[in-house]
């Protein structure tokens, strides 16, 4: 029972790759930079986009994804940035992560022609969202140091497939007597082909600009045409 | 594509559930309790396990969850109990959750009839480990202060099926201002049928004597077959 289930899987995901290319195929076409936002639950990606939006210059649409409700959507509905919601319920439960046909389904709601970096937040995961390509120039994944130091050791392919880590919460490292900075950044480095690390906190703005300087190159510098190598085999 | 997709899901959980009773008749002949400990990534669970082991006066067996990797099973076997690892990965990149399947297979290596309570420490994620039934006889859920006040609300069917939370990293509530334990109290009493909850801190050892009350008292009371109902139907 269990290979048969693993086989299924295996034919889901193809599906999934044909569909997030021709996503990735309409993102080209509308000159938009797509980054893929994952973490576990509670790790921050809501609060670190509001403060991001809050000081970015770029036109930028956010697509929400969670098993279900709006609530992160009307929290960044709240900055006047155009908003979709995706919700994944419906099946067992509700998926636990986005895929490309998710993603697809809410394009029709999103102003292509309008914004210039869509912000995919995903489902609070670090398992499977990570091996769904959605059509993305970059997967960006966030790190609590309340989490401990092991996680990208436990989840490596989650932080293998990471473009970028941003280590957020570090406003708490001093009441974490058990958690130390540097092994964080060493699991990091044992898991990630290119270590690309921004250490920040959402809630005393402490690198918020480099998280910010790093969306903004990556709206102007990477054409999504120049990765395709790197994200279309998952 | 996708309405095919949770068709095959539905025929597999049916599977899963044959399954689990099976798992749960063998740990009601072996007089087992079983305890299946649930939460995000980096919320505490091996670290709770640690110290609620090295306090409890009970013949325990631990079978640790992961989607690769040994390390939270090395650190439980440091404490001279029985451990059993179930790795995830294969397939996709590694399931997302344990399933019937996975637990049964581990069980020719538990000594059942030299153990009365076994906790099953199953993959950090707040999605899919709530609707695959293991056998077990209560679900335990995690919630570290630090992941937020809205996570009850954003992944509501794994904390309506907790029978007990644990709201665990108290000791950070003084260095988390947009955090109130009242409003986190609130949000899994919205969503739990009986709002089982206790706050502790694993570093502090606030309110670990309540947690381990509670296993131990699960061990006693709780006889397997008087919750069947509640557990079969996933």
């Amino acid at each position: 029972m269990h290979r048969t289930k693993i086989k299924i899987a295996e034919d889901a995901l193809d599906a999934n790759t044909t569909i997030a290319t021709a996503n990735r195929a309409d993102f080209d076409r509308a000159g938009v930079a797509v980054v893929n936002l994952m973490s576990a639950p509670g790790a921050g990606k809501t609060s670190l986009l509001e403060r991001a939006l809050a000081g970015a210059d770029v036109r930028v649409g956010v697509l929400e994804g969670d098993v279900q409700g709006s609530m992160d959507a009307d929290r960044i509905s709240a900055l006047h940035v155009p908003v979709v919601q995706l919700n994944t319920d419906g099946g067992f439960g509700g998926e636990c992560h986005l895929d490309a046909n998710m993603v697809r389904s809410a394009l029709p709601a999103l102003p292509l022609e309008e914004i210039d970096l869509l912000i995919v937040e995903n489902v609070g995961n670090l398992v499977c969202p990570a091996v769904y390509d959605l059509g993305q120039a970059a997967n960006v994944v966030l790190l609590a140091v309340t989490e401990g130091e092991d996680k990208p050791l436990k989840y490596p392919v989650m932080f293998n497939k990471a473009d970028l880590v941003l280590i957020t919460k570090t406003d708490l490292l001093p009441y974490l007597p058990d958690v130390s900075l540097e092994r964080i950044r060493e699991s990091l480095a044992s898991v990630m082909p290119i270590p690309r690390v921004i250490e920040l906190s959402a809630r005393t703005g402490e690198g918020l600009n480099v998280w910010i300087d790093w969306l903004l190159h990556e709206e102007r510098q990477i054409a999504p045409a120049q990765i395709h190598e790197e994200h279309h085999h998952v």
